[in-house]
Order: structure tokens, then C-alpha cells, then sequence
């Protein structure tokens, strides 16, 4: 069975995961562990060449369904290619966005029923769940103003203000139903504190020393 | 609700779909029917989009269970956007492959769990059922040779005669299940008399005059 650890990142645009992404990466590297650091949609060659079609065209280029359908083909190839394979040889798996992003970008945000995503989850994932989740909280007006200054993933920073309003909501209610898992950090801290409040997160909740 | 009739063709390579679901376009056309002749994968940009990942590269590209997602991103698409509206307006939808090629070729000829399978036909097409599907039926070897004569979806092609044997014995047991849904043509014969079959087939089982 694997005997690595999986460690998730989620939240809106522009809450600056990725440079946390790659804080957690390197202290866990300084302390001994093999670390794979990891991003969706995409991770996998596979993932990338689906990532092509997600990212870019317009706003409603794909319905919430048929985005959730591509994500989870994206992410099946991730997981059994990159992620299966690194837990199974013990390392830690950072990734930059999972299965959460789907329930709140194509669920709360779109209108994919969440028994599609339930039933995703369950037969496409099965065990390869997040030990911990790092919710990244902010306003969405603040998000969205940080993401347009940086340009990026444009199709989903296109979707207005009231498309990212239900995504944080999404996000959050995830976090407040699956406590064990998920731990809430304010993104809207300088990067120095919101990097010990992961740290602190991560030392809290999963042994890695 | 929809009131057009959606009709499908299934069957391994080289069964002489594609001619067939041109003359009975032709055929329908000429009794005054609006005619919608498309195909999966693909069958509006999205499909086709989709399309181009799953039928290049090497026989592995994908997994069994990748593939499926991906083929249902593409269904999901060309429901929404193709076939439902056609049916609203009443059309005919004549389809090259449908949902059937899923169960064939990633569960029977894969190994996608059936249970997956279900569970997306039940959430991403609901009522969009084809009316009548036509199951060419043909041996492996004899549709792997006219396929290679002919040119075409390489990557299915490739993947060995022991899958395409898989593949005739899982659109036969979907026909045996739903004998009021499906018929078998025999697509051993000639072009006119496998058109007459059809035709036959579709006289008896629908109303279109």
C-alpha cells in the first residue's frame, strides 16, 4: 500500500498557492523527504495536452459537465501516472489544485450536479484522497485582482465576479464539512506569514520529520 | 421534450459503418426528413477537439478508464450541442458510434469497470438514448484487414487482435441484453445487401415515413 503523503493546495485565483506550493516543497526537501511537486489540471503529459483544451477559449467554450468530465480524465491520468506511482515509493506529493477544485469551480461555481462529482470521485479516484487540504481564503475581488496583474489560466479568470464569489463559498463550505482534512489559511497575509501558517498546518496535522 | 429519433451505428473496424449511415441519411432525406448525420468521437468543435487526443498517439496513451472519461467529455458535448437541439427540432440523428463503443471498447475491450460506465450514461446522457442502434457485426480478422486497407484511427487499430475479439463479443452481449433497442446486421455481406438490412431494420423497429 502507498506510503507516501499526499498534500493538496486549493482556492480561488490569484491566493498564491503556487509560490506556497514551492515554500512547503522546499522545507520538506530540506528535511530528507523525496518531494513531488505537482499541479492540475495537467501533471502528466496526458494532463498537459487535456490542460490545452481547458484553459484557454472562451468563458463557455465547455459546459460545467463536460469541464468536470475533462478534468477527471485529466486527473486519472495524473493520479496513475505521477501520483500513484510517488506515494507508492514514500515520497510526499504536493500538488498544486486536486479533486476539490472540480466540486468547487464545475459544482459551486458552475452548475455540475454533485452527484457526478460524487460518483467521479468515488469510482475515478478511490483511496487517492489528500491526507491534508490547504484551503487558500480570500476576497474574490482581491483573487481576481492579483491573478489579472500575474495573467494566467484566462478562461477561468474570465468568468466575472459572481462566478468567483461562488467558488470561494465553494471552498470554504468544503473546508468547514471535511474538518480532518482541510485546513483554512488566510491567502490575504504577506507570503512570509501565510508560509508558517502551512508550515504550522503541516506540522499540526501529518508527521513528516 | 424531444421529439426527433436518434438512431445509432455500432461495431468494430472496418464494418462499413460510415457508408452505411450515408445512404440511410440519403435514404431519409429522400422521404423529407431533416437529416443530421454526425459521428463520435467528435460531432461538434468540443467532440472533435477531444477527438484529436484519443485516436492519435501510441496503443497506451491512455488508459481504459482515461479513455472513457475523455470519450464522455466528448459525448457530453456533442449532446448538448448537437444532438439534443436536433432532436428538439425533430430531426433524425444518424450517429457513427455512440455510447455502446464506450462499453465495448473501454470495458470490454479494456477494462473500465462497468460500474463506471453506468453511472456516467446515467449522469452525462440521461434520456438521450439512441432509439434504434445497429450493431454491425463482422470477425475481428476481417475488419482488421479492410480498416488497415482503408486507412484511419490508427491508435484503436493497433491495439491487437485478442482486443478486437473483446470488442465483437462485447457489442453482441450489449445487443443480446437489449433486443428492443439494438439489431445485428450482418456486415460480412455486400454494400446493397447490408443497406437493405438497415433499411429493414429501421421499417420495422421506427416510424419515419
Amino acid at each position: 500500500m502507498a506510503s507516501g503523503t499526499f498534500i493538496s493546495f486549493e482556492g480561488g485565483e490569484g491566493a498564491g498557492k503556487s509560490t506556497q506550493v514551492r515554500l512547503l516543497a522546499q522545507r520538506l526537501e530540506a528535511l530528507g523527504r523525496e518531494v513531488v511537486l505537482t499541479r492540475e489540471p495537467g501533471g502528466s503529459p496526458g494532463g498537459e495536452a487535456i490542460r490545452e483544451l481547458l484553459v484557454h477559449g472562451a468563458a463557455d467554450r465547455w459546459s460545467p459537465v463536460t469541464e468536470t468530465l475533462l478534468m477527471y480524465a485529466a486527473r486519472r491520468d495524473h493520479v496513475e501516472r505521477v501520483i500513484r506511482p510517488a506515494l507508492a515509493r514514500g515520497a510526499v506529493v504536493v500538488c498544486d489544485r486536486f479533486a476539490d477544485s472540480t466540486r468547487a469551480y464545475q459544482g459551486a461555481g458552475g452548475d455540475a450536479p454533485a452527484s457526478l462529482i460524487a460518483s467521479l470521485e468515488e469510482h475515478v479516484l478511490g483511496a487517492t484522497i489528500p491526507a491534508l487540504t490547504l484551503v487558500f481564503d480570500l476576497p474574490a475581488t482581491v483573487g481576481l485582482e492579483r491573478a489579472s496583474a500575474r495573467g494566467g489560466a484566462a478562461r477561468f479568470e474570465s468568468k466575472g465576479l459572481d462566478f468567483h464569489e461562488r467558488l470561494r463559498a465553494g471552498f470554504l463550505e468544503i473546508a468547514r464539512r471535511e474538518p480532518e482534512r482541510c485546513a483554512v489559511i488566510d491567502a490575504t497575509a504577506s507570503i512570509d506569514e501565510v508560509s508558517r501558517a502551512v508550515w504550522a498546518a503541516v506540522g499540526e496535522r501529518l508527521d513528516l520529520a
